[in-house]
């Protein structure tokens, strides 16, 4: 385990006192970064901390607050509502205005009179992408999810032969990565069925979710310099939830050669707050492939890898149907899995990425794949939870799902948990299914 | 044919001598967009227009021409070197902003004395990448790459059952787009031999270029909402030449089950000047699938794409070695096809593109794929033209190749010509390759 700091003890308390409440996503500890507005303003987006059910709006500490020299100058930068330029920073001067924040944050601290005046409700706030993504990978680093898949796309051949070689990864869509709390519409998209001659233009009969953590890079490299693992954890800034919305029949009838296209880029769901590699520091675990695996190639092994590569994330996805709304019903969970079932490390990905020399910029996002857990109920997309459309998932209000309904809104959660700390959470990733456009 | 109008007329004369000049790629014709800065300075890049062997600075031409108001607006927003904002207008903006530039240069216009002073020689000058490249998506519509590709990776199934109904693409890397006269440094790469019983990390042995064509995207579409084939034509911004950097043995042991990855993704070559889509219109040609093919499916289909979707642009790549060099020879022709032999237009790339809602960005980059004619000969690639790497390239000079060595140059040209029009041309698409980095 890292040193822990003084910005993780459990028992501190914030003069914010919403984020004392035992199950707040955002105590102290947590700090993670947003972008935001006031609801219905046209103020430009600033860049904000969640911290209980406030956000520290850090243009309006950067001058009300009082700071060190360094301290204010990333502040100052933060205020234009540029978190890109401060993810470039080292790591050192990230956790520096990390332990700035904490201590003005923590109950006594001599800043809070200035500070109230700062805050917002998150309430009253409009979220955003919470910085310019200018590349956007996917990972496919949940083996339960590759294995229960590829079966189903492969019943003989369900793992292929690099799995336990290579991190196996393709380039999303930035342009379509939207954040929690909107919708995304049914694709249309060319279907063919296994026993039709030819493929049609239709909505999407097979739309899906597909439960992620993101990862954002902080500083990047240069083109054709490529990052070793022992550098890797200073080029990760943090981690949202990540929703990849997946159009299965789609990509079922496109996906070959090149893999999937129009099958995942109409919408790509995040959770607005970024938590810092910092914060989930006393959630590292210990990280190994089982003993009868291939151990990984020396690019992508390290000491502090299998010492502390894992996250202990738990996962959960929850379900509300427009039905459900109507009657006042709460969304339902219908699984949870974790984070350290993972085949690869978020290190591992970052470092095989730009083992080509491929140039990593601040701000671009890796998603880590589908995080489905070893049992069949914990898989992480309705592909898997229903056995590839064929079997009903029930809900407890009597409705059944293969795959998605319009109206339904799929929440992702997160939160990571261990004796001696203080839990953190991610915020929702939630995002509402619309009607497919009139066909053309 | 679209409605031909002045700025296409063949007998068009400039008063910048060298645009007359019957070879040149950048008559008064043309007018491509760049974006440059001069040669060691620290100057802010800025929009600039090839004509001849002479850049007209848009900055300098702003202040120093006389223009019509709405031109003016226009050029003000490139002088600050903002290709996007202008890339968004809608295309009678665009196409008057070509007509004040066509005439504003035209042999015995009032504004030469003026604007002589904001020529500068494309010799002091070094172009950049001319736009932000929010997303890069690469397609694969040259049939006959696809088909003797799919033959070396999949002898009993070259060319899938979708080929011919899906413009098949996947996403790659902006971030590592690069522009002419630079270089690309040979990846490491994780190589497993078909014999052997793990994979290793070496630099790549089999690396390749491809011939291709990129069309940046003009204004772009709300999420959610597709672009019909009607109005694809709008969107579409202009083309330069593309060079896919590929490492083949990368590629064979990576790209299942989701595509192309780091095989890919370590550089991408694009010549400086974007040849607008109006410069272009004379040499739109019909455009049909053999009667004997399935016919596009309605939303990929329309009458204009029928009467003229095709664009006859002639392609070239050439190569010339370190010995060559040395030995003070030219770069020696490896192959030439056209453009004309895809198997989906630019229009029908962008409409899939969007058909699921898909949102496409001004300053988007879209590959054609490997653009090889019928003929053995007229492969886009060394893979092609080694028959995967099993039968020698001999070059002039008596040196071979199969792939290509460090210290190759290869250079991609192209031009359009027809009786009755000015020879538009792209500039040269040239880098060359540096030797991989240690392996860690």
């Amino acid at each position: 385990m890292s040193l822990i700091d003084h910005t993780h003890q459990a028992d501190a308390q914030s003069w914010v006192t919403s984020a004392n409440a035992p199950d707040t996503d955002f105590p102290i500890q947590n700090l993670p970064y947003g972008l935001f507005r006031r609801t219905g303003s046209n103020e430009d987006a600033r860049v904000g901390i969640a911290i209980g059910e406030q956000i520290l709006d850090l243009r309006k500490a950067a001058s009300l607050g009082r700071w060190a020299t360094d301290v204010e100058v990333m502040l100052q930068a933060l205020a234009q509502g540029d978190l890109n330029t401060f993810m470039a920073q080292a790591a050192a001067r990230r956790r520096r205005l990390r332990h700035a924040l904490f201590d003005a944050l923590l109950a006594g601290s001599p800043q809070e009179a200035a500070l109230r005046a700062a805050l917002l409700p998150q309430s009253e706030a409009q979220m955003a992408v919470p910085c310019r993504i200018g590349d956007y990978t996917d990972f496919y680093t949940g083996i339960h999810h590759a294995t229960t898949v590829g079966k189903l796309f492969r019943p003989d051949n369900p793992l292929l032969p690099n799995y336990k070689w290579v991190p196996i990864g393709y380039h999303g869509r930035s342009s379509s990565i939207g954040v929690s709390g909107g919708a995304v519409r049914r694709p249309l998209g060319q279907l063919k069925a296994p026993d039709a001659d030819v493929p049609v233009l239709a909505s999407c009969k097979r739309l899906d979710y597909e439960l992620e953590l993101g990862v954002f890079v902080a500083g990047g490299n240069a083109l054709g310099e490529p990052i070793p693992m022992a550098q890797a954890d200073e080029h990760l800034f943090g981690l949202t939830l990540l929703n990849d919305w997946s159009a299965r029949d789609v990509q079922a009838w496109e996906y070959q050669p090149l893999g999937p296209f129009l099958a995942k880029n109409f919408g790509t769901t995040i959770s607005p707050w970024i938590v810092s590699m910092e914060a989930l520091e006393p959630f590292r675990i210990a990280f190994a492939h089982p003993a009868d695996d291939p151990q990984p190639l020396p690019y992508l092994d390290s000491a502090k890898n299998r010492s502390e590569g894992g996250y202990d994330i738990e996962l959960e996805v929850f379900l509300q149907t427009a039905a459900m709304r109507v009657a006042g019903l709460s969304a339902v969970r219908l699984m949870r899995s974790n984070f350290k079932h993972a085949y690869w490390t978020l290190a591992q990905m970052l470092t095989h990425h730009a083992s080509n020399g491929c140039n990593m910029q601040p701000g671009d996002l890796l998603g880590t794949g589908t995080q489905s857990g070893p049992e069949a109920c914990e898989g992480g997309s309705l592909l898997e939870l229903s056995l590839g459309g064929k079997q009903d998932v029930i809900l407890p209000n009597g409705e059944i799902r293969r795959f998605l309904q319009d109206g339904d809104t799929v929440i992702i959660r997160g939160h990571a948990t261990r004796p001696g700390a203080r839990r953190i959470g991610f915020g929702d990733c939630s995002a509402t299914v619309m009607p497919a456009p009139e066909l053309p």
